[in-house]
């Protein structure tokens, strides 16, 4: 197909086509004269990708050229995966938190993986450090949450982390990359607007009226 | 104090303090001079609230705008609550999307009082289409989450939304509005840091090499 139909199959305009193409996000069309090239469901699939990555993930470019390339090129060890995934999607935090409300609650949680994990690392974790300055954020705000709150918190995303990785495709290092990544990305706004919406459900339990 | 300290104390700039000035974010200080005023512990809270919002939320200006609004009147009825409070962080999608996954999705989880208020607006729920873009986002991408991982995302979801309806304050307006959109917006990165950091945690039960 030429890019004009390329375009209205993606979802992506013209203009910005290009722009992926310069950049090396998207791969060169096949040339059938020396001003147009051929493209194929490949590149539909690839910007499509690419929008949702940006418009549901709301990542920075260089974020999603990080994740593309990992999807391109699978890390060997299936043990690997979350940590590239994780590490593509997460920024470290502006200026240095204190940490240990972090620590406090993971050992709360029993997480010992994490805490081992972090503890390894002399530059500190970049998960903790994203936890610390959540927890900060709330803090500076005045609104500390109760520790029950926390906990249960910690515990219905360990309940929602196991199934997720329960899933994860052990087949194919390409097909696991691709689940870890977008599904991390992906999915936290399926989580939030569900949150949301339990929310209202939770509230509709507690505060419902009578009918007159 | 001065300017200068409450720049300090609060942790944001001079200039960004006159910005909020000038655009009624904060209020005046009592001027004592022409060109000096003083400020109180107040205008720290406030500007720290500001700043978690900002920095921490991730909120556009025009939304803590929304959120001060209704901490400084809070609406006269609890019901009205979480209302507000979602209105005023939650953004419409862009385009319109098929809204049949979400309400699937809903129906399955038997969130009945959703269901009514979603039915009961002529021009859509934006909760619920908050939540048919982030499914539609991965379908884009050609990952579809399976029905029962969607369902446990839910289940998950609502025991966490029932701890947070629990404690929300009834005896003071103010205080319940703080609590429901602080703790809606503010508590957002710490799920989201808490559901990686727990993705490292099953994985790590998952994958686990034994000791050499």
């Amino acid at each position: 197909m030429k890019m004009s139909e390329l375009s209205q199959r993606s979802g992506v305009s013209v203009a910005t086509i290009k722009y992926y193409l310069r950049n090396g996000l998207l791969a060169e069309g096949v040339k059938s004269s020396p001003n147009q090239a051929h493209y194929d469901d490949g590149h539909v699939q690839r910007l499509r990708l690419i929008r949702a990555l940006v418009e549901v993930g709301r990542l920075p470019l260089g974020a999603v050229r990080e994740v593309l390339g990992h999807i391109d090129r699978p890390p060997a060890e299936t043990l690997d995966l979350l940590a590239v995934a994780q590490d593509a999607v997460t920024s470290p935090p502006g200026e240095p938190v204190d940490q240990a409300p972090a620590f406090d609650l993971l050992r709360r949680l029993g997480w010992s993986a994490n805490l081992e994990i972090a503890e390894g690392q002399a530059d500190g974790d970049i998960a903790v450090a994203a936890l610390a300055s959540a927890l900060g954020g709330l803090a500076d705000a005045g609104l500390e949450l109760p520790e029950d709150l926390l906990d249960r918190f910690g515990a219905a995303m360990l309940d929602v982390a196991r199934a997720e990785v329960a899933g994860i495709p052990t087949d194919s290092p390409t097909a696991a990359v691709r689940y870890v990544v977008l599904g991390t990305v992906l999915s936290e706004p399926v989580l939030l607007a569900l949150r949301r919406l339990a929310q209202r459900e939770a509230s509709g339990e507690r505060f419902a009226t009578q009918p007159d």
